[in-house]
């Protein structure tokens, strides 16, 4: 599996998926500037996925700043944090790692400033990995709620490509299969940006996991007909009361799930929530 | 109004709708197989439509027929007749326009060939002056059910580029607007062929009536936000029973319609009945 983002040699390395499935590219962010745009302009993506990378970010934007002291250090790292936040309005999950990084760093306020640049590239590190775990126990309990010969639906990309890696929705999916379920997977192809087109059905391919292209008006005529089993998508944000806020046609395909009876899951990890939102 | 299809100088003259909206282009048959190949390579397309394109390609047979006597007349007509009902499986207007044009020829048996061939021509055009007036009428009737200020949304094109003119479910909304109401009309783009988006657009910015094109996949969100107060549809086949089969996403349309409390309007001719479906 092709990492979707890595912190190394000084650059956010990441996969450029608005090139994908056609050319496997990768982009090298060498400042916060860098993944800020990335983040806006779709290179990266996913909720997670986005997390992840501006937990980067912002320790690459620690290592470039040039002060003695907490205050300065803080007051530019801070302006930049706020920059960075503004990238993305929909994922929760940016402002939830960039307000991570900026506690980390006041914590941390008493230790030499190269002390605490690397106290910073460490945090951005356990963001990443802690979302591939987080991921991987997602799946491990989800994977439960599928049964052997399931077909699954899937909207949008919930994958490896919107986290650090394995997936929340996806990951679900990979956990049932690597418990020795045999699942099927249905994505809708995602308009207007064919996310589940491009990204879902590229990434399930390269990990030989059988999946059927449909164009998103399709997926009522395949529940109707029992042909899917089982939907699981990711979210972009979970308000407190459960409702959660995810790409176009979420909704359309849970109104739809509801009148066909079929069980319709959220995979998403504790930073998703939003707690914030009544 | 551009034509959607005409019959003179012996030719059944259509705009290609594969080549819409970019290019607005004629075809021209003088075969009944090349208007089979039209209907087959959706050059034509729409239940109504190619129900005429059928009967004007009979008659262009017939024309074209060099017999003395009624009996190898019609053998050679039945044959090729049977060719063409071939093209496009799901419109019933196919098999009802050809089977009408066979009768009226068998009825008049007794004619000179070249009178039968003239009654043939004739029908052709009654064939296609009848989808108009039909439209119309189902235009005047059906534009009732709607409100001023009603936002529209329809699903594929069911309108003057799917019947001879005016159009089935776009009619009713044409008509609407000639009663004086203030109508606007979502477009779902209808993947993946997108007849919304290149065919249902084009032919309402042509009339200037509001339009907004939306991916199938916002339907479910722009009734839930009351954005939208009526769905109208076509059909291609309509069983005894009221089963109404229709493009790929019509079902799903309809199941957001109803969850939502939206009336939900199916606009077709009697010729798009099929009684022999229970």
């Amino acid at each position: 599996m092709i990492p979707t983002v890595e912190y190394a040699n000084g650059c956010v390395r990441m996969i450029d998926q608005t090139k994908l499935p056609n050319e496997t590219v990768f982009v090298d962010c060498r400042t916060i500037e860098e993944v800020g745009r990335a983040i806006k302009t779709m290179i990266i993506r996913g909720a997670p996925a986005i997390g992840v990378a501006a937990a980067m970010g912002v320790s690459l934007e620690a290592q470039a700043i040039d002060a003695t002291d907490f205050d300065s250090f803080y007051s530019r790292l801070e302006k930049k944090c706020d920059e960075l936040a503004r990238s993305r309005p929909t994922a929760v999950n940016l402002g939830w790692s960039i307000a991570r990084m900026k506690a980390v760093a006041q914590a941390n306020r008493n230790l030499p400033i190269p002390e605490l640049k690397e106290r910073l590239r460490q945090e951005a590190l356990a963001v990443c990995e802690e979302d591939i775990a987080a991921n991987k126990a997602m799946g491990r309990f989800g994977q439960t709620l599928f049964d052997n010969g399931d077909t699954v639906l899937t909207h949008c990309n919930a994958g490896a490509l919107a986290t650090a890696g394995y997936g929340t929705a996806l990951g679900v999916i990979r956990a049932a299969i690597e418990s020795g379920k045999k699942i099927q997977v249905f994505a809708n192809e995602t308009r207007p940006f064919l996310q589940g087109a491009r990204l879902t059905v590229w990434e399930l391919m390269e990990d030989q996991i059988p999946v059927k292209l449909i164009t998103d008006n399709m997926c009522g005529h395949f529940m109707k007909k029992n042909q899917i089993q089982r939907v699981v998508v990711g979210a972009d944000r979970i308000a407190a009361n459960g409702d959660v806020a995810n790409k176009i046609g979420t909704y359309m395909v849970a109104v739809l799930a509801q009148r066909h009876g079929i069980p319709f899951y959220v995979a998403a990890p504790i930073s998703t929530l939003d707690l914030t939102l009544p």
